[in-house]
């Protein structure tokens, strides 16, 4: 069942290091970044090993899934049930906590999401199934948010 | 507390890259392919690095847990009572969307499960705690289903 | 949008590893272990590649995010809420089971949050955003729980 692949070894490893930027439109949305990671990926002139995603916000996370529009608007509807906005977070609560943002909900769609992201670079690209799109979730915008982009390999 | 442990260099880098199948079996299974995995990194002969594992497929997850048989059943459970199977999900509803899988389910429980999961190589076997297993979920089976593997480092 | 960084070559690729303990003192709790993992970091003398850490127990999480006491005291009502400790678990019943830890849900959250945490080195330390920290999670205390750290890199 494994399918041969062969053993590289030979040039020096090497890392390629980058920050993207997003302006983002909505308190809650998801964007495709597969297109500018794998820009990154091609620029890096890396043709094997590892691309590292790092959004640098607790209120945003970075996974894989398709990109289609209705599964789009099912996320958004899972993630707003999971953990409601209008719960009485103590993070919202002045009593307790001097954040005006009230995104407590942000924060705990960040942390079970996840903001890293690592993926295989395979002859020069990303590797991503037929069906796998890079999607950053934005749970506070609008807001500037930054990815920072590692490739590291040979 | 923190245990001492050698500063390798010497040897060099290098890259071994597999893919590895599965049939699976049922419309939501859980399968341990911790055996697979460490096959792939004897096969290797990277002493010390990276694993990382990559499903090609948004309706499966890869993740750590341990592997008996009443908290199998638990996590199916739970799974099934994260996301219902049967709400009125956009992306099943042929007003909105052309899939014909209706499995919208299947694709949130990936997309919060996690389709990737990198673990430490250490003399020459994956890293895993006593109770540690490196499960594979199928959330839209029956189905053949591919995990990229690559391990690197010295 | 993408700012410069350099494209670094020259120094051998190394590998650093420790394992590092904690003694916890709840059955939930959250510690900020960012300035250990950073430690680590220092002392591996590794500039730039990725830290990798791996929690060696099921019942276990690591992530990002703030660490803020109003927000933590969120985190631990949400994953209470997200995975109830009462509910009928088939791994808390001798029945099916011989766990006498009765911690299906400690199992559960650990599942879901994850037990391993990838992040960027860069320059030396690693890359967090102003508001993230690195978090364990215990879902079974009070133990003794140990976290591998693999610095990689040049």
């Amino acid at each position: 069942m494994a399918s041969p692949a062969p053993d590289m070894a030979a040039p020096p490893y090497r890392i390629y290091q980058r920050v993207l930027d997003w302006l983002t439109a909505e308190r809650l949305q998801l964007i495709n970044i597969s297109e500018r990671i794998n820009a990154v990926v091609r620029d890096s002139r890396i043709r094997n090993g590892l691309v590292h995603l790092q959004s640098l916000h607790t209120t945003t996370a970075v996974f894989l899934n398709e990109w289609q529009g209705a599964l789009l608007d099912d996320m958004q509807t899972f993630l707003c049930g999971l953990v409601a906005q209008e719960h009485a977070w103590r993070h919202n609560d002045p009593e307790y906590s001097d954040c005006e943002r009230k995104n407590a909900d942000s924060h705990l769609r960040g942390m079970v999401m996840g903001q890293t992201l690592c993926l295989q670079v395979r002859e020069g690209s990303v590797l991503l199934g037929t069906w796998q799109s890079i999607i950053l979730a934005e749970f506070d915008g609008p807001r500037n948010r930054s990815i920072a982009v590692q490739v590291s390999g040979i």
